[in-house]
């Protein structure tokens, strides 16, 4: 901790999509970088907010009563239960989500992509 | 909740310095933004961390045994307890601060600015 941490050259550590990195820990929470393309699934979480902040792309965020359509410098807070589908339709996204630590990304740690330490 | 925060949107909804927005609110944290001008003081947050996000301009973070740089995609988690300075000492930076709710900026409610929301 204490020290800066530079996003794009996180970003430019890994390809794969939908598969969060850790970059930092603020209090109990992980700070992750995620690159997207196509869809993601349905999915909630239970017990915390999720933040997204868009890097570069444009993230589609389906609820299920409206959409937002996300671009760089765009943020949204999904609140803790509610329904969600992250999509990414036009090329490839590089956002920033936070979520408590161990937060399973599908909503179901059966089903998720394990955020990694970078 | 659950709308998107355009953050170019909000930055140019005030101008002064080192006087903090909440822009959301994630479980019990700000999402706050600031300007920054010149210097703020040294201070700590005795029960949490605090995490900088730079969005541009450069962020000089002053602690006590090293100094940090900062640049637009940059970011930083200052610990629980540790003393820094943020200085912004080439022109105005805009920067995102997450702390949680009810957090002074300066470390003590007597001399805080206290985040309005926007």
């Amino acid at each position: 901790m204490d020290t800066k941490i530079d996003l794009a050259d996180k970003f430019g550590q890994f390809s794969d999509h939908w598969a969060p990195r850790i970059v930092a820990r603020y209090n109990d929470n992980e700070v992750r970088l995620a690159k997207a393309k196509g869809d993601f699934q349905w999915h909630s979480h239970a017990d915390s907010d999720e933040l997204f902040l868009i890097v570069s792309g444009s993230l589609t965020m389906e609820f299920r009563d409206h959409t937002e359509v996300l671009e760089a410098g765009q943020m949204i807070v999904v609140p803790k239960g509610v329904d969600h589908r992250p999509r990414a339709l036009n090329g490839e996204v590089q956002m920033v989500i936070i979520d408590p630590a161990d937060t399973a990304n599908t909503g179901d740690h059966k089903t998720a992509t394990k955020a990694v330490e970078i």
